[in-house]
């Protein structure tokens, strides 16, 4: 297996995990999923993200998606593996593992449940960094798990295993001021959020890419809005961005959060299976009703190809 | 192994767990713990809440802890098993384990790390309720997961496999709305606190008890405020609930959660060991002035007997 | 007109204000409104609380609001007036004026709208400590204004004019700790709260009594509460407060605060006309609907004479 | 007296106001500061904002503060004027002052103190649209003021005297799915952004300009990044933007707000006076130190000239 270096950059995908009938990881489709992702334009994979329902699955299984989203990329596009465990020491060892398989880095958010101090979060990440056998981005995302302050990035981007952050606040003027201290230190140091309604302004304060959930969903849009921007085309790239912010939006927010991302995943031809955290069967209703929806925001995309009929009725 | 049986009442502690200079668990040690806890008047033992850092052990890890707690309880008191798991399946897996060591019942969390709504709460708790071999309780934590609205400790109060609340908001308000509403249908319906700084109040609009970690570091003074409370002396009770609240508050916020409860733990005579989590130098001292402060605090209580000054230096 | 005197304690009510068709305020209506309150059983008046919009008046309406209750009044019980203007100066004179027309003490809230520093809280206290000429309660509301801390309450409690605490937190364990430590040096340092819902419990940490919307609408079931919690029948007290803190909740929850009091009031017989904040004509609706539900709720309490048929119809 | 009309845009300066020894406005200094800020480049006036301490004067104050603010401008620049009082009806009064003196627009926040509804927004901004006499803008800052929703600035955009908002959450998503919403519909319909740490993001996704607070203290810089970016210069917009970030965030947290832009607008050579807030000699002692921090940042903008020596000292 080719394993690619250098810096990220582009367009990644937190990718969703397809399950079977029987609520075990659809290994099979999750490699033709990620297969598609790349033949439609993404610039990485990222599995086991918030979009991934990390903590949904073990230990165990959490080793298998990336073993499989690697396979399926074969080095055509770098993986950035999700390797948050339950302590320091388990996260190395799944750190050694997502090495073996050939992810070019991992992503580690900071320990979930606990609030936690700057002084911790930072001495949790040194202790990673100081063993790792793989390239660190520090997972940033405080809706969901403890904040990481512009001060602690910085403090973090002194250590050569952090070569980059993953931010998923939202926050623009955040990412401005992280770059604006970091980068001139660290001009390799990689910038990339994860807020997709806001894409294109954290292009233009000087990100390298995003992990965009969206991307999972309609990858040649977000491929598109990025290819503009490179190229210089702000008009273009926030006439796309406009439609993007209301998808992100409305699958966001859709019932509970992953279920928007997976509707639209299936909406785009790949059975993602049941959830693995049960649903009350006005959820489901309510799942359905958001697929009509998202299936006419997907549509009026151009760069999108028309949803088949016989997908969207039957999703 | 004698089972206890019956509804719970009573101060239950959830209890850390003692780890040794590899970082393993101790278990002889936290059998020692859980035995001086016994002797000391706790009504029972809660292992795998969030002060024994459920999260930081592995799956593994927290089986064995429940086994090594019930094993060292020895049907003196009912001991209630923090079960959470990654999903409704693997946390039925330890439901069963649980009562097979002879767990009195389990506590369940909404799930950690996303925010869920009321629906897919009640639909994640239905599925255990519906499946479960041992009684469940469920524990409401705001601070940390997702919040359980009355209306559905309501709900979830219909199905027979609940038979309890633990709730560790602090709100009192909540806790009486609970019991008026919910005691009238099932009046075996247990109504636990977590938040030991309200202990009293909470008794006073009809708690049964307390999963209070207070309880762990100063057992007999959380003893004698039951005790008092339950013979009718509130101003007794409240006299010991202002020293409780000051003490509670100060572990709480010592440096990270649990560090303060675990200095607190070490001071009473049982060597816990390094936290799980990594610690900067910084606050290895914040802890060694804290115990400073803590010993004094702890000395004040006439039913706690004086800490061996040999004890506290060594500390 | 007669001053009285002493340590505030007991139930006070934050009363509405009624206002005629044309937006003013209906001053022989709210003398009445007064005067029944008194007869009913409250111990005390509280104008130009959040309860009493006082936001929604001119500096001018808040002097004759207070100016009207304290005639009504007439000395039979204290009237605690409520003085925020927009900065020290105009606070102090506001204290002037309610001085002159006979209230026992002033309300003072953090100053509203910025997000203040303890340090600036206090500064502004002292300042408003060291001028005014009547005694001073500090009205603690964090959920609209500046919360103000345990640590800050400590420091102006050294000040003389500084007579006492309002808390409308809801937080016991605050009130606790706050009574631990200000009582032993200010032993007639007065500790009210404003949270209706946890009346019994704040009275059971040793709270002198309430300034309490519900009051407002039901002051014989508030002096109930409180008689039987004085005459140490906390079962009793307790029985009442279930039901008070649904009424409370009902209440405090209908379309926008205080929109559920002021329906309350005026299922009692007091007319209290339009609102000064606009409505629509949804928002009047859900009004009419709540007073349904209010009037079974009220209906419910043994101690309330029940509504009169015409009068819950004509409201 | 000339005044202006057409759609708003720029940048716009929510200026603070000078007080003299006693506490009084510093009408002289006023107009002095409103000169010299029209001579640096700022596009119009933003008099009583939240910068301005709108909530710390009295009625009568903050119509005399617009008078002068408008004098002042005497039609070389737009004055969009806050106007928010008690309640709609002052409200509107103020709007009749205001439109008399000559100011273009008003800015209007949603009532403070309580949290409303949207419908309870909404009602209160139809209203005023309703008889008002001038230009309305709805002004957004949920930091400080209840949160002014997409659905509900959609629905005000349909009012014909609704003519723009202005949105100091920072939060640029919502700028962008205000634009593509309302822009269609309301072409000259104004965006303008109260968040300078993200003045060129909200640029990017199509805001009109801002009322921005760091535009008081450097004003020569705020209008070199609005040219630049309007030129297609997002580069160099940018490169000045990471530090107008770094200082916004300086003066913003610094002391209490609005203390920071106040001690900026000091060093710029024009003596704003004391507080209308009291402070600790401590707080005293900190904004001497931020005033040194402040001096060495804005040396640092090319663009501004070196602040004389003296004046720093003095300051």
């Amino acid at each position: 297996m080719n394993k690619p270096t250098g810096a990220l950059s582009g367009i990644f995908t937190p990718n969703v995990v397809p399950l079977d009938k029987s609520g075990r990881i659809n290994e099979d489709g999750l490699a033709k999923y990620v297969d598609w992702l790349i033949r439609s334009g993404v610039h990485g994979l990222y599995p086991n993200g918030s979009t991934g329902e990390f903590t949904r699955f073990t230990a165990a299984e959490r080793q298998r998606i990336v073993k499989v989203v690697c396979e399926a990329a074969d080095g055509r596009v770098p993986v950035l593996a999700g390797a948050a465990e339950a302590n320091a020491r388990e996260t190395l060892l799944a750190c050694e593992a997502y090495a073996g398989y050939g992810a070019r880095a991992v992503a580690i958010i900071s320990p979930i449940f606990y609030k936690l101090s700057q002084d911790s979060i930072f001495a949790y990440f040194e202790e990673i960094a100081k063993y790792s056998v793989i390239d660190v981005t520090v997972y940033n995302i405080p809706m969901l798990a403890s904040s990481i302050e512009v001060e602690t990035v910085q403090r973090l981007a002194e250590l050569e295993k952090v070569i980059g952050i993953k931010d998923s606040s939202g926050d623009v003027a955040m990412m401005a001021r992280l770059i604006s201290r970091i980068r001139p230190q660290r001009p390799e140091f990689t910038f990339m959020t994860g807020w997709d309604a806001v894409l294109v302004p954290m292009l233009a304060v000087g990100a390298d890419g995003g992990t965009n959930a969206c991307s999972g969903v309609v990858p040649e849009l977000t491929r598109k809005i990025f290819d503009r921007f490179r190229a210089g085309d702000m008009d273009g790239a926030m006439a796309d961005q406009y439609g993007l912010t209301e998808l992100f939006h409305t699958m966001l927010h859709a019932v509970d959060f992953p279920d928007g991302f997976r509707a639209g995943v299936e909406l785009r031809g790949h059975p993602i299976g049941g959830s693995r955290h049960p649903h009350l069967a006005s959820q489901m209703l309510e799942i359905d009703r958001l697929k009509e929806r998202l299936a006419a925001m997907i549509n009026a995309f151009d760069c999108v190809e028309e949803l088949a009929t016989s997908r969207a009725d039957s999703a």
